[in-house]
Formats: structure tokens, C-alpha cells, sequence
């Protein structure tokens, strides 16, 4: 399947040199580091100091009335101001849940979305569906637990709703692909959550504030802080705000306080670097974000159409209100495509003979193997040697399919 | 059911001032904020500071090799120095699991047992027992999505386990009552969890170190740091720690480092307090919370003997092998009985007479309303109107049981 003569290396290593075995990176997670070369220079106003005498009570500091009783007000504010100046979400008038992670919060909004809609789960679970390519971890953290709440219905484009409850997930901009997304089944029984963890722009122009029922936010994907597990739903209906309090409630009984105190300290220097205000020496957050994001695609579709083994989506040009200028989408995961006739699997041809760990297409519901999604928010060294090794795969031993 | 006369605010209030209702206070979770007091003056030494370009990355700093993925080495190694200073945990030769809480503990421990037990899901889900009393969330958290893995079974004590695989949960001390606690169904087929919350010298005596297949540890109760939510579990089994792990995976992608580092940072002040090599200023945090423990439970016992209207369990002088003396357990919460005649609700007495937010008995799992359970673990001014208002409730007005 994978012919070792498909690998040519001989461009950049020294025949006369014993060859060394290739070294495993790991490109699988969108694991976030790019982004600490902004906070290395970002300076000590982003730092967060955490006496041992604080935030010992479960309850807020200060809940703001909120209705999510384990929330800091101080956190749905730096929430609002990031969002306004942003203008990717409407969060007047919306009420603010937060999770450990995005990922609980899509658990929270699938319970609350069947608690609310009285679903009669005594007779079967409500299926849960997202359009394929889906991200991958949704079957999973769908089913794991075999509730009798819901289940995983697998692809939105095939499902048949018969006028029955369900819930579709649109992730936009989508998780493997980076398109922009909307609903696809469109049933009078459906419920919708978005999944909006890369609608910033240092990601994919800003068209419009997103106004759904239920939207979810992480910091791992806006500001790079995947390690402090923490995110956010802005939800329209207040029953369903509720129920997804009280489904993180019974599974953590909240959210660090540590956490959200220093997600809220990590927003305010991303606003106000967008702001001018202050930070001047790290620069505006998003403009160094897209900066690296353009960068890296460019490259990338350079080695991508010297070689032609693989091929990469096209996105379409669109005006960014944040930025005041029309680009396209520069997504975080390359979906990367191998051209190669003779590659039934593209993710073995990547992991084994390019020793690059990748996740391949089956993960997102594709019924073929030619599809990869690789991480491109990683350090820049691990990016240059997904580049280098990307560019060994020669074309000219194979067929290239049109 | 609550008749007026039967509170007599007299010792309290001047009569010639008009009366002004009573401000509920809320004694209904065992919010440890009396810690506070110590960490006040605890100093620098246990404060954490974070950099904003640390602790992107989902992966630990340093994971010491342990197979829970996302654990960084320096809670593990605090939690093995504080266990190997109390004495109340073996830890060598065992893994190391940290969570969201022991909450999300509690249910990658069932997620675990049911899969490494290969149970037989399809047909039914494995009943979870605990003897009554019971701590009053283990319910909900096991039921609330329908799981077709596990259900609540309900009082270990009635269970009948007809030669079939269940878990049963030993919470000890116990939460309410604060007894010592072993399993009580002992059939073949059992798999135990044990819920060691509170198994800290600040409440019982540490008779020998706890050597279960699965223990569960919070810093909620050993610290009172329950805002950071942070807990760990010992594990013995490789295949049970792999599970668990696999559970907060895909429950929140394992766990705040942010909070993982600040919960090292505070053990290693109480584990060095313990030895008095620092922190001088405020002492060893042991003496301290057993000193504050003691000395509400005599006074509250002062209370309850004065007036006839209330008993509080009875616990038996031990060899603390950690104070070195003996004594017998302070716990953090007061299950309070009425031996008022004419109460048949406990709760309703407490909360609607009294103002006081407690929990009810029949949320603990126990047929009769006559036991209430009361956290001791507020702040002091918390705790002395706790103790002026039952010292109002006269039994004199009423027939006290025997």
C-alpha cells in the first residue's frame, strides 16, 4: 500500500551520512503552542498571581446575579468585551454558562436539549447528528456513557429526522475541513447546537456576530489556552442555561475558579491588545495569530502543488469585519487530501512512512481513506518538519490522479 | 408541624426592639472556607503565580511517565509526599489519577469497573449500592444520564446482589454521619469504591493507610481548596487507572494544569507545614483544622445537651497514628437528630424556623425526617449563629423522646 520508494529524502539528507530513523511528531491534537510566542512577550500584565486564601468556597467570588451559580462574573465580562470587540457573537441579552472546556459544554447542551424538550427517553435516546466530515470526537463523547438521553446518529446528510426530536451539531467554521457551516437536516423536531471553537479571526473572516440558540466557545481555540480546560456557551433560552448548569454541576460541581480567573486575565490582554491600549510589545493577539495562520498556508500550499500528492480546500474570499479587509479562511487543521493512485490510506502512508501522527478521515464519519486532518497550530519547528516531510513524498513514482 | 412556641428567641433579643427576621445563612454544602482563616497567614510560599505563556499546551509539563496522560509529575509527587506524611494512603506500586473534583472521580471509577469487568451492558446497567445513610449526591450523579452502564442501586443494606457483578461505594468517613465505613454487601460479584474525602487527621483519627483498589481524595476537604476542583484517585489496577483516565479524557480532556499546579503548591505548604520545616506564622494545617474542629463540635455538643432538642452521633476514642494521641472524630458535617416529638420534619424545622439551609435525611437516603446534616466547615461567624439559633429551639415546650 505504501511502496518505500513513494519517499524520496534525498533532498535533504547527506547520502554519505548513515541515515537516522525519522523522529515521531505528533500533529494529531490541535494542540495550541504557536501561541506561546505571543505570550512570551506578552509581559507580566497577563500573568495571574493566586493567593492560597482565595477561591477556596465552590461559590463565585462574585456571580453577577448570573444564572450559572458557579460562574465569575469576572469572567462573562471579559467574555462580553472580547466578543463585542470581536463582533463574532451577540451576547446581549444571552446568558453565559461555562464549562471545563468546550467539550463538557457540548455534553451540557445535549442534556439540556432533551430535558427541555420533555423527549420521552424511556422509549429511546434522541439522536445527535452533525454533518459529515464531523469532528471526530463527537461520536465518542456522544455515546461513551450509553445514555438513554440521546445517541449518536452519525452523518446529518444521511439522517431521515421522520419528524422526530433531534439534535444537529454544526461546528463552524468546521472541524476537520474549515468551511463554514449551517444545518443540513432542517426537520421541525430539530434542535442546534454550534460549535464556533475557530469563528476568530485569526482563523476565518468575521462576516457577521453568530446568533444561535446555543454557541459554544473555548480558550484553547481563541487564545491558545488549551491546558486551563476552560470554555463557554452563550445561550439564548434560559431553561436550557439552566439545565447545562446543572449538568456541570453534577459532573464537576462547576469549573475551577483558578481557571476561569485566568481565562478572564488571558481575554482582558487579548481585547485590549486588539484595543491598542496596552501590550504594545507583543502586538495586536489576532493579527499575530492570522499573520502566522497565512504564513503557514502559504507554505504549505506551495510543498502541496510542487509535489501534487495531496491537495488542500479551497475557502472563498470574504470580507473580514474585524480586520477591515477581504481574505479567505486560514484554518487551524490542514484537511489534507492525497492524490496518490496507489494510497488506499492516507493516514498510514503519513504515520508510518512520514512518521507524522495525524488523524485520518475515518474519525470524522468519511467513508474513504484519503483524507487526514493534520494540526497546523503547533510549534513552528514541528510545522517545518511537517513541510519538509510532506515535500519527500514524490509524485513522479506514482500516478497522480486528475 | 413547627409550632411558634417552640422557638424562644428570649436569651437572644431585646424585647423592647422590634423584631427583625432572621437572614438565612446556608449550611447545606460543606463549603470549607473556615481554611481560609489559615491560609491568610500562610504567606507568600503557598501563593502561585502563572505566566500567560505557560500551560497552553493539552499535554503536562512533565508527566513522569504516568499512564494518565494529561496528570502532571508535580501534583502526583505532592500527593504521594502528603499521603506518605498523614499516613492515610498507600500510594507505592499504585497509579496516580487526577480529576475535575472527586466527582468526575467518582464516575470514571464506575465508567472503569463496568468496562473492565466487561459487564454485559446490553442486557442491563450494574447496580451502584452505598449504605444508608448515604452521601446524597452519589444518586444523581449516577443517574443522570440514563447510563446504560451503571444505575443507582439505592442502601447497600437491602441490596440483593443475587450472585451478579455491583459496585458498592464506602464512603468513609462517612458523609453525613461520619462513621467509619465498610463495605456491607460482600457478594462475589462486588467492586468497591472507596470515597476517602475525608479521611484527613483535621476530622478522624488515621488508624493505618487505606489500601483499596480505588480511593478517592479531594483538596476540597484535605486543603479546603473546593474552588480549585481538583481531586486524585489511587488506583491499583493499570487496566482501572487506563479507564478512568479514558473517562475525563472524554469527559473534559483531562483537568485544569492551572489548577493542577496550584493544588501542588498547597500541599506542598501542608505537607511541609507538617514538618515544621516552614510557614511558621501559621503552623502545621493539621493542628489547626483538628484544633477548630474540636472545638465546634464541643461547642455544638454544649448546644445539643443544653437543650435536649437535638443528639449528634456518638464516635469511639482511637489511636491517631499521625497526632499520636488518642481522640475521637471531629467531622466536617453535624448529623443532627430532633428529638422533638412533634417534628416530624427536621429540614423543614431547621430551615423555615430556624432559617438555616441544611440538608434534609431523606436526601442521604433514610426513611424518617428527624435527621438533618449541618456543615461545620464555614466560617466562624457562620457557625456561631448556627449555635445561637438551635440554642433557641426549647424542648421544654414540647415532649423530648428519650
Amino acid at each position: 500500500m505504501c511502496p518505500a520508494n513513494m519517499f524520496s529524502t534525498e533532498k535533504k539528507e547527506d547520502s554519505t551520512k548513515k541515515q537516522q530513523p525519522l523522529q515521531t511528531i505528533n500533529l494529531d491534537q490541535g494542540d495550541p503552542t504557536m501561541f506561546v510566542e505571543y505570550w512570551k512577550k506578552a509581559g507580566e500584565k497577563s500573568s495571574i498571581v493566586i493567593n492560597a486564601w482565595q477561591n477556596l468556597s465552590y461559590f463565585p467570588n462574585d456571580n453577577g446575579g448570573n444564572i450559572c451559580w458557579f460562574l465569575e462574573k469576572e469572567f462573562s465580562d471579559e467574555v462580553t468585551k472580547l466578543h463585542e470587540l470581536v463582533g463574532n457573537a451577540v451576547t446581549k441579552d444571552r446568558y453565559i454558562v461555562v464549562g471545563t472546556g468546550s467539550t463538557q459544554l457540548y455534553q451540557a447542551s445535549l442534556f439540556a436539549l432533551v430535558n427541555v424538550n420533555d423527549h420521552d427517553y424511556s422509549s429511546k435516546p434522541m439522536d445527535v447528528v452533525s454533518a459529515v466530515p464531523f469532528y471526530s470526537s463527537y461520536p465518542a463523547v456522544t455515546d461513551f456513557l450509553k445514555s438513554g438521553l440521546y445517541k449518536w446518529g452519525g452523518d446529518a446528510y444521511k439522517f431521515d429526522h421522520k419528524n422526530e426530536p433531534y439534535i444537529e451539531v454544526v461546528c463552524s467554521p468546521n472541524n476537520p475541513d474549515g468551511h463554514t457551516m449551517g444545518p443540513v437536516v432542517n426537520g421541525n423536531g430539530g434542535k442546534l447546537i454550534y460549535d464556533l471553537a475557530y469563528y476568530w479571526p485569526q482563523y476565518t473572516p468575521i462576516t457577521k456576530p453568530a446568533d444561535h440558540d446555543i454557541m459554544l466557545f473555548t480558550v484553547s481555540k481563541s487564545t491558545g489556552h488549551a491546558g486551563t480546560r476552560v470554555g463557554w456557551a452563550i445561550v439564548k433560552d434560559e431553561k436550557i442555561a439552566r439545565k447545562m448548569t446543572k449538568f456541570i454541576e453534577l459532573s464537576t460541581i462547576g469549573v475551577s475558579k483558578d481557571s476561569q480567573y485566568r481565562a478572564a486575565t488571558i481575554m482582558r490582554a487579548v481585547t485590549e491588545s486588539g484595543q491598542s491600549i496596552s501590550l504594545q510589545l507583543a502586538g495586536n493577539f489576532f493579527e499575530f495569530g492570522k499573520n502566522i495562520m497565512v504564513d503557514r498556508w502559504e507554505r504549505l500550499r506551495k510543498v502541496a502543488s510542487e509535489n501534487g500528492a495531496f491537495s488542500l480546500p479551497k475557502y472563498p474570499k470574504q470580507y473580514c469585519n474585524y480586520f477591515g479587509e477581504i481574505k479567505e479562511a486560514h484554518p487551524g487543521f490542514a484537511w489534507l487530501k492525497c492524490n496518490l493512485e496507489n494510497v488506499e490510506d492516507c493516514e498510514s502512508l503519513v504515520k508510518g512512512n512520514l512518521k507524522i501522527l495525524v488523524r485520518g478521515g475515518k474519525n470524522f464519519g468519511m467513508d474513504n481513506s484519503k483524507y487526514v486532518r493534520v494540526s497546523l497550530l503547533d510549534l513552528e519547528d514541528k510545522f517545518q518538519i511537517l513541510l519538509e516531510r510532506l515535500s519527500t513524498v514524490s509524485s513522479s513514482s506514482t500516478k497522480v490522479k486528475a
